[in-house]
Order: structure tokens, then C-alpha cells, then sequence
């Protein structure tokens, strides 16, 4: 069997795990005042090309939106997102539950657009009543999106002077970050993310470690108390080294890009593959999710070999499919995926 | 430099490492629903003899905490434990931060009274006003406690009795657990512990794992919906199979009882040596964690040899201090650190 | 000038006001446990054909929605409502200030269809990874709706047969449910609201009185503790004999009755006055709220005589505009506008 | 019978109670944005000595309290309040159902020390694992107290001063400030109270008013979106004017001033007349509220002809009782009590 369920079937990178193993019989401080994580820390800001910046290293995507959204609103505010945005749908009303509300705009590819925003907000403040309304205390968005797609420079630009002009952050959910960064015709670097944004977090759980992500701002002071208010949410990781160590290794000799291209590379193979063989892209995605549309049959018999996902529910006669590549996917695993097709 | 600071300054217990690193390039679905997970409950439940009972696997104790109390409390109670209890101290405010008060009786060497809760309870439901005051909904304890004591049988049977009677659940913290069951003259087994409460947690991070706490019930209808309600407060680890691996690993050939009784002889070790030499104990504790009352001078000349800590703020001349061991401490650290006495 | 803005713009009722101050000098205990509150929840079950029930007095709409909807929810619950819900944009995010998520249908002339709930809670359950998403845990409708629109009987039995197959519980805002029972072609009368939902309130503040809702349900075991969760949203009035009074009164000699039948009569008198003169509906309302789009120039004449409001932002050469009327409207005050057309 | 239970059994002061009449037919814009609640808010603030201030009308104290505290407060913040404060006790967790604890302090006659809240405010920050713990973030008392007793202008100048050098704000419940302000040797006036407070609120449901608590700041920059913050909390009154009457007219020919005199007048009376016929004083207080031990054959006896609260469970031989003045009652009504005695 060949998996391509998700990106977070297997454990850690090797090179990370090697890591943990080495350092595992080192006795330091814990919750994260440990040399490994200020190494993290450093390195990361450096790799944004952030001088002022701060990082903070969290365990798994839901707590980690949840903890940072959660700071950053004041009581009255809400955050702007897609109606598809996995705050929104996937993470069991944890937003609402530290008291806030998810504005929604309607998605375009899973991506959300610089004038739905702007028109959002001026329809806000143009409204009489809007002081008995949510206000839209921040924007969120995900780099790649749920369905594999990626921001282009000029969209990403324009959603950012919106935010400015509004004077509220951008968070960028980067939960498959390496993928998004490698994306076949992306245009964005890590430091043109971390220059675009306010606050975003680095994905580890599924670009190579065993969990954990990286939470980078070069505004610290949108994040006071953060210590404190990480503790509260029960997110404070006691031996939090570990997180230290596997993110220090991710960005030590490329590690993180290395994923990221390897996952992309073989996931653009597969998708011309599947299309070279007649079969219809349900999203046409750059990144390491590819979304096809198969005839229930071919299904069938894809699953004798492969575990993947449908995508929804079971249609009559085509439903879609997702297949995701991480670092542990080989060159053989999508040719014996394509010869069975 | 010997290290005595916390029994959270070293990685994993070799025997757990290793299974990590042995499954580390298997794939499994995500999110706990892997066969290492259910191996992991299934062999949690047997020692705790429990029949038909429920596990979950988070990820550390202030989060263990908030989740398990955040659901066995209705809107309008509250949970009683001791004005030292963890949750009404170190967890910044992560109990209230769910809508929930925490309900303080004074301590007693860290312990809660059963007659203190008996008459707690009693005067609530005697007081007229008691539909504008917090309920008491629940009975929070740890074993070991704070200050490393334990509950006689006795005592934790009238405990159980008190809250059985009221009506609520008794929820015991184990962050400590391994040491409490294997403490000098305890009396108190698994599965004495596992019948005498409603709901407990074996602690994982704090005895042996990378991280991890194992939420044991013998009552599954206390936490309904539960899964949900994990992932709302962000506890639900992607890459679930690494606790299940973990605790699989600890309830194998007894290692878990390996990893306390260890770590206690040598505390037990260390408080005779300090006495011996004539120290005081400021707490005498039958587990993990000793408390000596130090003078000054000596508390400078130890801290160039053995790292621990300071137990509140520096006093006049003599300063209480704690020192814990863990499965990493060797016969040769005590003998190094009674040396420098 | 002519009043048409709201119906909460003038103080009580006659009736209501002389009953106020009749009881003024009296000693009552407070917090409602009074004789006054005891005799309005007896007449009020009665007017409603409810045996066995419950009723609460509260002070205005917002809270009401919240203190509900809070108690009905369980943690991973949220509330289905439509896109234009009052709980959804006006309640400056009370629902998920306390933890819940409102779940959004698209209205239809600002109602529900049962078909759409239905079609969300299969789809809810059907999704393999409902455990992650925000449970639909009641459903919320208003009677009337927020565009004055009702509920034909039809309607509103297949919401209720609908929340009762899943088995959650159906709640109707009825902040202006006086307009709705008298409205020109409804169906249904207080005892089918009481038997077709399972917890409603019936508005106090917009109907006549100077403040207060009263919730009601035919099953009261749907509100465990309902004292203590109304005190801890700060609900609870000192003086709780000023709402058994208000509602007392508003249910003696059909006051109730009067007063939405008074303002619906003269709410028709005024559609047919606009219509007579060739002026659009923007929405075709039977209650006491009437939708007109008018030209702009015509708006800026009657804003000479009469006070309403824009619906929305002025538009480019029609505008739409609401008049309400409610019991101190006059016919003089409708035929001093229908002249000012 | 003649009532002394307690301060919220009768309605409005009939002066207040006029003004609600003369007013009602009146149609004024809702929700507190009408001229009575402006005028309300100018003649308060002048009152005050308030030049540059702030003033919102609410309607209740438990509610008062949660949405203030709930404002001022930081997420990782807590409230220093006495163990036998209100919002402790009485308001069934509604501090903690904003997300917030409550840090108690012993009182003394129901008062917080100056050095109390010095030594833990002092304590907290020596704490190394202080960023683990609930911050102090203000501090709450009442005056006059639970227990009937004020503060003396040193005591409450060494709170401020405390407050502003820890650079947290100080909040005053002012739910019976009329009596605090009349009180027998009381030796703060409402510009006192004004200028040594961040912000408190003027009691009106227990002082002469139907419902309603007055907020005031002499600095508006606590209360950013305080309006939204209102609305959420679901404690914005439809018809706001209600409030504006209503305190317009306590504020206007000194009434809120002559109410608290003629209450603590006839306290003293009946303090005095209790004290000359040998009973003991249970708590010396110089306001409305009077705390007797008496016999329990007395309080049999007395039960007969007046009405009010044993104060705690019965007792074997004496029993603490309660007995409360306000404005409705008589030189005559405490002759008979006395009579009867």
C-alpha cells in the first residue's frame, strides 16, 4: 500500500528525529527557556530576515490559531476569513470558543480577496449599527490555502495595504508552508511572507516533524503577555526543547526547503501523470495536494493500491480525490501510483 | 553539573525513544485513530482493571487539566481543590479562562480533607443564596500532590465516599503518578486509584515520555462528545500514533512501575543522606521530590556542584530547597550530590 | 413630527405604566421571587396552553438570546440561524462571547427553510470529519422575522418536525411577537408558537412594556439551573416584580392582543396608503415593520414630518425605508403621513 | 409587617417615579442615545467633579461588575477583590464566566488593607514562575462594604496610592454609595470617591432608583468600545432613556443626597434604639445596613411584626440578623420595630 491520505501519516524527517535521539539523554530548563529553542528562535528570524522580530513555538495548527487569533482580538472583534478557512470549518468552533466570531467572505479558489475585504470593511464602518456588530479585528488567511492553492505577489500585496489601511493584522496560517514556498510558479519567499504579513506561523506537524509550529512576528508587541496567555490555553509544552530542536534542525542546511521541494516535485510528477492519462484536475493546485476528478470505478481500483482521500461525499459517477506527498513519498511511490491508474 | 531541577529536564526513557524511532517511518491515520493508540488503551484499561472504560492520550497537564474539567463542569460550577492545587496556581488562569471558578480549601502537607469538602458542600446547600454562588461541580486532588505527598488509603477513600454521596466527580491529577505508586509506604495501587475516582490522568511527560498524559475513566458517560471538545481547546495531536507509541511503551513489561520505583529509591537515597548529615527536611515526602531546609552558605556551595531549585523566595539563613529525581538520576548522581554535602 | 422609527422609542404601555405605579410602595422580595412574577408565569403558561412549563422574566432581547442559547448549547455545539438573524449581525457577538458559533443558512425573505436544516444536518453527519466541525445543536428563528415576515403554518411545522427528528431543540426569538400573532394572514396563534417550538420568548420591550422578555417553554428540563445560569449573565433584576407586574398586566384583559393588533392594523392602513399612491414595497411585511423603497427626493420631504429610517445606505435615486408602528401609534399619525406623501 | 430584608423590596423613589410617568409618552431615540441619559451623564459628571470623564447607565449590579471587570481586564489578568467580596460570592461566577479569577485577600470588617494588596502585588512579581500565574491586574472593593462598613479617607488614599504605583486601576462598587456617602463619621464625598478610583459605579436599583447602576471614569481610555462591550455582554437597555430619567432625577435637587441621608438617619435611630435596650451589635456599621446578634426567641418574637434576614445559618442561642432602611422608610416604621423589641 501506498499512502497519500495526508501529510502527517508518518513521524519526523529523519534528520530531525536523529536530532531528538541525539540531544534526548541532555538534561535543560524547560517550557522553552532551553539554548535549543533560543538557536530555533534565531535561526528562524534570521531565514525572515526579521532583526526585531520575535518567535514562539507551539505544538499543533487548531492551538495555534486558536492561541494567536485569541491574543491578537480585543473582545469586541472578530476575524475575517473564507468560508472554506479551516478556522472556520475544521477545528470544532475553537475560535468561538475563546469568545470570538469568524467573519466570512466568500473564497475564490480557497483564497480570499484584497476588495471582498476592503468592501467588507467599509460596509462596516458605513453601517449606523455597526457599533452593536462584530468589528473585523484581523484577517486571516492560509499560505497554501485548504485546497493547495497559493497567493500570487500582487494579491498577497494588495491584501496586505488593506490590512494596513485598516489597521488591523494579517495572519498567515502556514500550517504547509514549505509546500506553499515551493510551489511550482510561486512567487513568495519566506522573508517575502514574513514581510508581508504581521504574524504567521511556519508549519511544522506536516513539513517534517513530529509536531509543532513556529510562530513569527516582526511586530512583537502585537503579542503582549504571550507567555502567559500561551500557558493559559494549555499550549505551554513542559519539555519544550523538543519543539526547539526540531525546528532549529528544520532551518539547519535547507532542511525545510528541501521538504518542501521534494513533496512539490513529486506531487507536480503525479499531477502530469494523471493528466497525461486523460484524467481532470478538480483543482489545479502548485502545491503538495493534488485534487483530481476519477470515475467511481477507477476509485475502486485505485484503492486496492493506494490510500487516499475523497473529497466530499461519493458523487453518481465522478467524485473528487485528494492525493498529498510529504517528505517521505519516493519517486517509486508515484510511478507505482500511476501505473495503476 | 548534576541536575535535580525537575522531572522534566531530560528527554524520553530509552525503551520509549526507541519505539518512536522504530515506527517512525510507518504511515497511520492521524488523530489517535491508529493501532498503536488503541493498543495503547487497550493496555491502560487492563492495568487499571477497568472493563469497560475510556483513554484518551493529550499532550500535558495544564492542557489535561482544562480539558477534562472544561467538560465535567456544567455553566454554573465551579471545582473545589486546595488553595496550592496546580490548577489554582500555576496554570495562569487556564480553569477560569473555560468560565470555571475554582473553589479553594486550605491544604494540609498539599492535601484536600475529606470533612473539609463534606462540610464545604454542606453549608453551600444550607445557605439560601446558594443559586447565586458557584456549585461545587467537582472534587480536583493530585496524587503525588504539590509537595510530593500522598493520600493514605484511608483518606482517599473518604474522599471518594464524600463525592460519591454529592453526587460529583472526583477527577485526580497523576502528572506525578509513577512516583505516587510506587512512593515509600504507599498504599495505593493503579487500580486502587482507577476505582476510587470518577476520572484520572496518568502522567506521561513528568515519568518517562517526550510528552503525554493518559485520561483514564471508568464512567465514559462523563465525557460526552469528548473528541470535539479535545479539538476545540487545540489538544488533539495530528500525528496522534506518537502518544499512543509512548504509552504502549510505558505499560509494557512493567515500565511505567520501573520508572517510579526507580527514581523513588533514589530520593528515598537522598532524604537519608541529608539527614544523616543532619539537615532538616521541610517536607517529608515519600516521593520524587525532596524538600530539605538549607542553610545559605550551604545552598552556594551545593549550587557549584547540582542544579535544583529554590522553594519560594531566598529567606533570612536557612532556605527551603527541592531536588527531584527522575528516570535519568543515577545511583552515582546521589552519591555525588550527598559528596558535596 | 411623526414617530416611526422603532417601536422602542416611546415608554410603556397605559395599562402597564398605571400598574407600575400602583405597586410601587409595596414590599415584595426580590429577584422574582414575588407574587406579582408567580401570577404573570401562571397566567402566561395558561395564555399559551402549556400544563406543565416554565417561565422566566428577562430584561431586554440581546440578553435573552445569549442566556438562552448559552444554557441549550453543550460545548461543541453551535446554533443554526439565517445569514440575517438578529443573534447572527446585531448582538455584537453575544452568542460567541459565550463559546458558541452561529451556523449560518441563507434566508429566505428573512426566514428559514426547513429543507435547508434538514439538508445541513444530513450533510453535518454525513461529512467523516464531523467530530472537527461545530455540532448544530438547536435551531433559532424570529416570529417575526428581522423583515417583519412570518411563518406560514406549514412552515413552521416542518422546522419543528425537522429540529425534533434530529433531535434538537427549535427556539423563536419573539421580541415582536405581538405583531406576528396579529399579522394580516398569520396562521398561527400563541398556543401553536408554545406547542411547535420548544422554547421561545415573547417580547416584553417591543410590545408594550417599558422592558423585559419572557422566555417560556413546555419543557423545562431543557433549562437545568436556569436561576444560576441568568445570575451569572448578569440577568437577574433586583427588583424582578417590575417584570411580573409588566407581564402580568400585558396578559390581562388580552392587552397583548390589543396592542399588536392596534399597531398591525394601522401598519396596513399604511401599506395600502403607500401602495394606493404608487409607491414600491421593497419587502411585502404583515406586521407592525413596512419596507418601502422611495425615491430620494421623496425621502428628504417626509423627513420633514416624520421620523423613520434607511434600510441600508442611501442608493443612487431610490433608497429603501422602514416605518414601524407600535401601540402609541395613531391614525392620525398615519393619515398625516400618507397626506405628507 | 414592616420591611427591613433589604434595599431593592419596594419600587422608585416617587420623585424618580414621577419623572418615568411625565416622560412616557415621549418618543426619543433608543438605546441610550437620547437627551435624558445626556443630560443624566452631564449632571453625574458634575456631580463628580469629573471634567473630562466618562459615564455609562447599565441596569444591575451583577451585571455592572462583570462587564467592567470584564473591559478592564487583560486575558492573563485577575481581580483582587476580599474573600468576602461580592463578585466572589454572590454572583455566581460571573467574573469567571468572562474568563477571568477572582484573587482574594482576607478582609477586615469586609475591607481590603493597602498592605495586603502591596504584599501580594510585591510577592506575585518576586515569583519566578510568575508568567505561570494569574496576574493582579485591578483591584475591586465595594463601599460601602458587604458588611455595612466604609473606609476611611487614609485607608482608601493608601489603596489609590497602591493601585497607581503597581499601575492598575482601582474599581469601586458603589451598588449602596448613597448610604456610603451618608454614613456616620463617613469622611469621603462623591468627588472624593471620583478623584481616588479609576472608576466606580453609583448604585441606583438599591438607592431610589427602579433598576439601574451608573459607570464613571475619570478616564475614558479604560473603556475603549465600551458600547460593543455593553451590547455583548447583552446589557444595553432598548429604551435607554429610562436609565437617563431615572439618574437625571437622583442627581437633580440633591435627591441621591437626601435618600442616603434619611436611611442612615433612621439606621442610627434604630442602631441606637437596639444598643439602649442592651442588644449587641454584630458588626458596628455606620450605614443603612444594621447587624444585630440576637436571642433566638427574640428573633421569634420580632418575626411577628417586622421583616428581615438571619444573617447565616441559625445559631444555638444568638443568631446574626440584618435589618435595612431605605428611602421608603419611617421614623414610625422604626419606633414600632424598636416598640416591639
Amino acid at each position: 500500500m501506498i499512502y497519500f491520505d495526508s501529510d502527517y501519516m508518518v513521524g519526523a524527517h529523519p534528520e530531525v528525529l536523529i536530532k531528538l535521539v541525539e540531544t534526548n539523554s541532555l538534561h535543560t530548563v524547560g517550557y522553552g527557556n532551553d539554548k535549543f529553542t533560543a538557536d530555533a528562535k534565531r535561526i528562524i528570524l534570521s531565514a525572515c530576515g526579521i532583526e526585531n522580530g520575535d518567535v514562539y513555538l507551539l505544538e499543533g495548527g487548531t492551538q495555534t490559531n486558536a492561541v494567536v487569533i485569541d491574543r491578537l482580538l480585543d473582545k469586541h472583534e472578530g476575524v475575517i476569513a473564507t468560508d472554506t478557512a479551516h478556522i472556520n470549518v475544521h477545528e470544532a468552533g475553537a475560535i468561538e470558543a475563546t469568545g470570538h466570531k469568524v467573519l466570512t467572505l466568500p473564497n475564490h479558489d480557497g483564497k480570499l480577496r484584497a476588495e471582498d475585504i476592503k468592501e467588507y470593511i467599509t460596509s462596516f464602518y458605513n453601517d449606523d449599527t455597526h457599533h452593536y456588530m462584530v468589528a473585523p479585528g484581523m484577517v486571516y488567511i492560509s499560505y497554501p490555502t485548504e485546497l493547495g492553492t497559493i497567493y500570487s505577489r500582487h494579491e498577497l500585496e494588495e491584501i496586505s495595504k488593506t490590512c494596513a489601511e485598516a489597521g488591523i493584522p494579517l495572519y498567515i496560517d502556514g500550517a504547509r508552508l514549505a509546500y506553499g514556498l515551493a510551489a511550482e510558479g510561486g512567487e513568495l519567499s519566506l522573508t517575502d511572507i514574513a514581510s508581508l504579513c504581521d504574524i504567521f506561523y511556519i508549519g511544522g506537524t506536516k513539513c517534517g516533524a513530529l509536531f509543532g509550529e513556529a510562530v513569527v512576528t516582526r511586530r512583537p508587541e502585537l503579542l503582549p503577555h504571550f507567555v502567559s496567555v500561551i500557558k493559559q490555553h494549555g499550549a505551554t509544552l513542559a519539555k519544550g526543547r523538543l519543539l526547539g530542536v526540531q525546528f532549529a534542525t528544520l532551518f539547519t542546511d535547507d532542511l525545510y526547503t528541501r521538504i518542501g521541494k521534494h513533496a512539490v516535485k513529486l506531487a507536480m510528477k503525479m499531477k502530469k501523470g494523471f493528466v497525461d492519462k486523460g484524467y481532470k484536475l478538480y483543482i489545479d493546485s502548485p502545491t503538495n495536494q493534488q485534487f483530481f476528478l476519477l470515475p467511481n470505478h477507477k476509485i475502486e481500483e485505485l484503492k486496492k493500491v493506494a490510500s487516499f482521500e475523497l473529497w466530499g461525499p461519493m458523487q453518481k459517477e465522478e467524485t473528487p480525490v485528494r492525493f498529498v506527498t510529504d517528505w517521505s513519498t519516493t519517486d517509486a511511490d508515484i510511478d507505482s501510483l500511476l501505473n495503476a491508474l
